[in-house]
């Protein structure tokens, strides 16, 4: 139980909430040997990056604002969750294993009991996933979450972006498209009844990083990414930087019952272009299907192929529809558009 | 000559003035295995941690605010500058050398003149430090810049702030009390004319991250931190940590020239409880002096004995005056009063 009626200084509120929590957290990872406290946290060589094979260091940042990234009177919890769980898919598509996060926080007072939902829902996640918090600022401003997240690498192996290979499958993880069917319905785009809205509202609020997934895709896919501004969009980053083309097969890709109950163009929309589902789409060779099935199996969650690996330079998508018959041009272009967060 | 007519969406904005200067920056660091454009950034264990020796991983972060830690109309150049410099300055507080670092930045407008300024501002420091920006993200909302540092140190060698001796000698770099000077007289709370103004304003403005000197203090030094909330709230937590005492020789702390000319009052406030000036503080065994008085001549800036570790568990720090008499308690306490940011 805490006191939220005694004002807390900075200090104090970092000691509770982020401060011993952490370092009560970083004491089961013998590879923290400096928590939060001192000018830099440390993270030891011996005990991470050189214990079994060499391996490399990688790094991601994201920042949250409020009003942009999330509404003023988000849930605590969630936010808490979804600002670390962003970081992870990071992590999770290039096969990192976490090793650690520093916290950065500006806000505009200190209220014990968001901090206390807020610093919930960020350690549940973090200890789900053996990510200690390291480091981290907070001050007074308007309410910005910045994480920044590493993870370890065995040498050359990352899933990079570069990475895909002509002739390589395209994969999707799980499903997609219920955060922006979600997101519609909150901004009164299209209804949902309250009992669709349950089940979907959880993928946009609580996103689940693919960690245990990428790790176990090490070998296995060539490139991969994490699904946060929409697959088309997503996936064009991986043809652009690995010079190649793709063939998708819409009608393919996988969505949750409710998102399938719903208009075949509501569902494109939702599955194409929505962003904030997190999860992996990644490239790999057709002879790695049996190991992708058996992946598939032993996590719980379908690995769906949606598509094809193309040689072409013009670094180009081209949607199939269910027939077999690429879409027209102009439904195409509506599709592939991207996200701009300054547009 | 860029062309700031033009409106930029994100994606050119960030490519322009961060992921190509950034990108053709780390090809010059082999270690850099992935810089901006990935999920994450790689950095190689076999090019950075495993060479010559052992190499621990020290991180930091920092956030600033507009309107808390800069003005509205903040020279973009300068901010840039700073930006970097406090973070450098905490791994120089370690004795670790530079790695790389992230960028989180949310803006309310694309502005090309100010992204440029800002840009430089970041990168002639960050080149200076071999520091390459590696990772970032940017978005819409109130002015707000995020860093987190990444730097190597000799596995088990790094200036932490626990390890302070009974016996130490505590030494201080260069001046400390110019950048609390300047913010007194932008405050009004004190007059400085133009030119006393310019002479200082430099180490409010543009600091200069000792990072030179943190890495040449392995092996001499026991304990460091820079000085971000003011000499004797820093040395306090070194003390804490260590759980050791201090005797502190006030007028022995090294001012500026400018600093000098003002009232004994004055002097000890700035010198005392000043922030910003990012020197370093540090412990070591009276043994060391002449390595630490050869460092100064090779560093070319003074490095000065101002205090002593003494036993006690009380943690407490003694203000000893010109004279060699203790300070009365309740002066004492006026100076040794510390910083909370929501306070």
């Amino acid at each position: 139980m805490t006191d939220s009626t005694k004002p807390l200084g900075e200090f104090d509120l970092i000691e509770r909430f982020f401060k011993n929590r952490a370092n009560q957290q970083s004491k089961n990872y013998p590879q923290i040997l400096l928590g939060i406290g001192d000018d830099c946290a440390l993270i030891g060589a011996e005990k991470s990056f050189n214990s079994n094979s060499l391996k490399d260091l990688a790094i991601s940042t994201d920042m949250l604002v409020e009003g942009r990234h999330f509404l003023p009177d988000a849930n605590p919890y969630l936010l808490g969750h979804k600002c670390l769980a962003v970081n992870l898919s990071d992590l999770a598509a290039m096969g990192a294993s976490p090793l650690g996060f520093t916290l950065a926080i500006s806000m505009p007072e200190v209220k014990a009991s968001w901090l206390e939902a807020f610093s919930n829902g960020l350690f549940d996640l973090a200890n789900q996933h053996q990510c200690p918090l390291i480091g981290g600022d907070t001050t007074a401003g308007p309410l910005t979450i910045s994480i920044t997240v590493f993870g370890s690498v065995s040498g050359g192996e990352a899933l990079a972006r570069h990475k895909a290979q002509v002739g390589d499958d395209i994969w999707v993880s799980h499903q997609v498209g219920d955060a922006r069917l979600a997101l519609g319905a909150l901004r009164h785009e299209w209804p949902l009844s309250a009992e669709e809205f349950n089940a979907v509202s959880g993928r946009m609020h609580a996103p689940t990083p693919r960690v245990d997934l990428g790790q176990k895709l090490l070998g296995i896919a060539n490139a991969a990414i994490d699904i946060s501004d929409g697959l088309l969009g997503d996936l064009s980053h991986i043809l652009r930087q690995s010079k190649v083309s793709a063939e998708v097969f819409i009608d393919e890709v996988p969505g949750s019952d409710v998102l399938k109950s719903k208009s075949l163009e509501l569902q494109r929309l939702c599955k194409l272009s929505g962003g904030d589902d997190y999860e992996l789409c990644f490239t790999a060779p057709p002879e790695k299907t049996a190991a992708i099935n058996g992946l598939s199996k032993e996590l719980g969650f379908a690995l769906t192929k949606i598509g094809k690996v193309t040689s072409s330079s013009t670094q180009l998508i081209t949607l199939i529809d269910g027939d077999g018959h690429p879409l027209p041009p102009n439904l195409s272009a509506q599709y592939l558009q991207s996200f701009d967060h300054f547009q």
